[in-house]
């Protein structure tokens, strides 16, 4: 059954009054704790074999970390990933993918923990929390809509991957 | 709002023909990766200040590790904790304690995540995947009853905390 990792981009800047939302980067601290992040996830044997990310800058950097540590291959940028993420969207791209084993989205919240809720109890609750550089670990089914019929294996603060 | 910690005993014999199930103790294996289970979560700073467990052998010495380990002073035993136990009893417990910031259980599947989504979700779906000497972390409400009104920040097999 595929594998479904939603890990939230690390820490970023704070919005300058004249930035774009879509421009800040992550901080020293967002990039330091996020590779702590991305070898812990190689260093426990885990890659993933398609790593989609949102295309705003603080996911597409956290992207590039997990790409450098050896967790992906590489990255495509897929516009359903940012902010008010569109889960349809991405469930159509799930749909036209097949053969991968795990998938990785790096992306925002409350979108991820939404998504999370959605796949395991088919409607958001707003109880799942997803810190900054956060993981969940979903397995899909490998047959039936994944919408209410998803599993939680895992679900990890930063602190308590990397500490 | 208080922590709670849902623990699951490790890894225990398998049970012999003569053998009452309660009385089947942790393997080896299980002795050694409860316990290091319970130095990380020392090691990251967590600790309880009530554990409670099941009166089944495997849950006990489970308890008795983390009590070893530093992350509580002494534990209780709870017989609503034994297998196929019961929420109304544990919710009534934890109506008559006050002034407690985090608390621990040491008990059994799939108990243990079918009261998490309980108290996430008001229902369970048995959609949560809880290994032996895995641990799922829940925020409680302050002053709400906490069915249907807790968080989930933290659910993790051993593999991902451990190695």
């Amino acid at each position: 059954m595929p594998t479904l990792y939603l890990i939230r981009h690390g820490l970023a800047a704070d919005r300058d009054r004249d930035e774009n939302d879509a421009d800040r980067p992550l901080t020293p601290s967002g990039l330091q704790k996020t590779g702590q992040v991305a070898l812990r996830l190689v260093a426990c044997g885990l890659t993933c074999d398609r790593l989609l990310t949102s295309p705003l800058i603080r996911a597409q950097q956290t992207a590039q970390i997990l790409v450098d540590a050896g967790f992906a291959a590489d990255m495509q940028v897929l516009p359903a990933l940012a902010p008010a993420g569109s889960l349809p969207d991405w469930l159509a791209w799930l749909r036209s993918a097949s053969g991968l084993t795990a998938i990785a989205l790096v992306g925002h919240e409350p979108d991820l923990s939404t998504w999370a809720e959605t796949l395991l109890w088919g409607a958001p609750r707003g109880n799942l929390l997803l810190k900054k550089a956060g993981i969940i670990g979903l397995t899909l089914p490998e047959q039936d809509d994944p919408v209410g019929h998803s599993s939680l294996f895992w679900l990890t603060p930063p602190r308590l991957f990397i500490s």
